[in-house]
């Protein structure tokens, strides 16, 4: 008998109607012959009420006790879900992250998973039971609560998929799966079918909001295929799985918008040994998170660095770099706010040429201006305004014919 | 250093700045030189909320599932707790039952604590912290969430206190302590020095709803003497400790009112061995709650048997005894409503005589008729009608001086 484990995230169990559906979905599934596991979040806005709980005590919480106070969303979905399931006639057990030993290091609020002792939950599917485990939490050897951070219900379900070795890994969410490009800006937006781990991460870290990171790297280590489907239907979702060759055929496999950026400009910066290393360490210790960076010789001994970070934290990034400025004579800094990037994803790039020249060609030819481009193996991304961001995402998906089915992208074999 | 476990209940953390007033209580206690545990309760009407949550989902909830979810209340409450004593610079650590080890049976909903690995407690009050315990909750053998039924944070706080040999263990509340009768119904009525733990049993199930039942029960068994006070101020309040013979110079210690009674009077009762199992057994068996009985033989082999019953549960004792009198020739019932129980506790009854009459005359010259009375070694209790309960209860706290410091009550030596 298959083991299934499915993911339901906090939009799906925002209230009793819809933990009944998502209950009679993994019913469904339990009925069909399957062993089935259910992975939940908090529900709806639980986990921010609670954040705003603890705000009405102290701005600085300690990390541990923060952790204790929000684990208590997931653990409230886990006991309802349960409920639903029996009432509905069919056998549950909730689990919170100890009660299954689900053991991670004392990071908190950001912990990760070190292993999981699955015999209990082994013993429970066995008994024919659906087990409901709460996600995005841990525990320490020593018994602390820890959360996961950022996306954690999805590493729960990575986790747990891994560890039982799983047969099925799906990620219920509220839309069909993920798109060649966000369709709420690309009318002709297509459902990918299937997308490699790596594409995956490259489009999450642009803006497709669908999967965190930690998630899709976790899912890449242990190569467990997860399947992002809806809620709502039954049609096949997107798979995301281990890269293949017959993926290299897609030259592009989705385009990306990520808003509300800023650039800052570092110029006559020392170019020695260190210098970066010291920049992005003093940023980084203002929690200020880094986009892109790129760094190049403009004369002897004198270097320029841009880097692009979120607009929220301009202010915090003005000071520091006018900071570093100060501690070294010549170094200017300049800021640009008001940028979006827009970028093309696909594992085809490594052995397709024109990719880049395609994407700058379709850019130029509606006279949106490039501040700065960047690539990876598998992607191709340009800082342009922030006004012409959509109307761009919408030029390249056409570009590279993302909205037709896939095999029909034309190029010549190379690298761009 | 002494060790102090203090407890506060759900209206004293209901919000932010409750929550900061009883961390404060606990960092005097610490800074006075004694390690301190904390035990709280949910927040204001965070169990009743969960509970109406519950509800939407099904009205028969499995138990270990409906714990599993009441159990994230007081999870809420510690967390919170430890994060506002950090605010105001005094470390804390929060645990959940489960944390600490706090072992219980498998009876979901009403679970009785088996053992408390007190270790990781008394290495964090030996690190300095405060430990805040969330009350109410237990865990089973295998890891399962347990709670402990009415009253449960104060079992949790008395078993605490026995595990950790504490000096102190305080209940605090909203009033300064156990009255000699409700202070809303007897305006002289006047706060108990000391009570030992069978009269505030007898107190406590007679309607004064300070602690629940069995919590004295724990610390009677386990011989922690309890300071009932108030969370208001530092006034000393009521000690519930063991008896002592010094005690039985004082003969009644208070008297209390319980309303909404309802009386069930079965009549041709076949006087024969297992006759009233029977009839408890089936009365027990639909949940419902017996508060007094009383049986008399009447004619030979017939008896007459009483017994009183919430309001609430007179639909249901109607059916079960109409269908009990169907089964049994000759076997009748009859229900008398809108009753109440005026009592007086003391140990000093089982060497004082004149105890009784005392009370029957006082209900006597005013008139007031009795329906039924029981005895217990230091309780007596009158069966009235409720709308004469509070004039009642007044006129036995008179007669038996309470308002006045104790010692000067006169009666003769002797039983009842």
């Amino acid at each position: 008998m298959s083991i299934v484990v499915m993911k339901f995230g906090g939009s799906s169990v925002a209230d009793a109607d819809k933990i009944r559906a998502c209950s009679a979905r993994a019913i469904e599934a339990r009925k069909a012959g399957h062993k089935v596991v259910m992975v939940v979040s908090a529900m709806g806005d639980t986990t921010d009420d609670l954040v705003a709980l603890a705000k009405q005590i102290t701005s600085t919480p300690s990390k541990r006790e923060y952790d204790q106070l929000l684990a208590t969303g997931e653990q409230v979905t886990i006991s309802l879900v349960a409920m639903a399931m029996e009432a509905m006639g069919q056998p549950a057990i909730s689990f919170t992250a100890g009660q299954i030993g689900m053991v991670t290091d004392d990071k908190h609020t950001k912990a990760r998973i070190k292993r999981i002792d699955v015999q209990k939950v082994l013993r429970e599917l066995k008994s024919g039971k659906i087990v409901i485990v709460a996600g995005f939490q841990g525990v320490t050897e020593d018994g602390a609560v820890t959360t996961l951070g950022r996306g954690g219900s999805n590493v729960t379900l990575v986790a747990i998929a891994a560890a039982l070795k799983a047969d099925m890994c799906e990620n219920y969410t509220d839309v069909d799966g993920i798109f060649t490009a966000d369709p709420r800006l690309v009318p002709n937006a297509r459902k990918i079918d299937q997308v490699s781990y790596d594409e995956m991460l490259e489009l999450a870290s642009l803006g497709a909001n669908v999967l965190h990171n930690r998630a899709v790297e976790f899912a890449k280590k242990y190569n467990v295929p997860i399947h992002v489907r809806s809620s709502l239907n039954h049609s096949k979702g997107t798979m995301i799985v281990a890269e293949s060759e017959e993926m290299e055929r897609i030259v592009v496999s989705g385009a990306a918008l990520k808003k509300q950026l800023a650039r800052v400009s570092l110029r006559n910066v020392p170019d020695r040994p260190g210098m970066a290393a010291r920049i992005f360490h003093t940023i980084g210790a203002a929690d200020i998170v880094v986009d892109d960076i790129i760094q190049t010789e403009t004369t002897n001994k004198l270097a320029a660095v841009s880097f692009t970070v979120d607009m929220g934290d301009i202010t915090d990034v003005k000071a520091v770099c006018e900071k570093l400025c100060s501690q070294h004579a010549g170094m200017t800094v300049e800021f640009k706010t008001d940028l979006a990037k827009v970028s093309v994803v696909g594992v085809g790039m490594r052995v397709h040429t024109g990719v880049a020249q395609r994407m700058f060609a379709a850019l130029a030819g509606a006279g949106i201006n490039i501040h700065n481009i960047t690539t990876s193996e598998i992607k191709i991304s340009c800082i342009i305004d922030q006004v012409q961001g959509p109307i761009a995402l919408r030029l390249i998906h056409d570009a590279f014919d993302l909205g037709k089915t896939p095999g029909k992208a034309k190029a010549k074999k190379g690298r761009k």
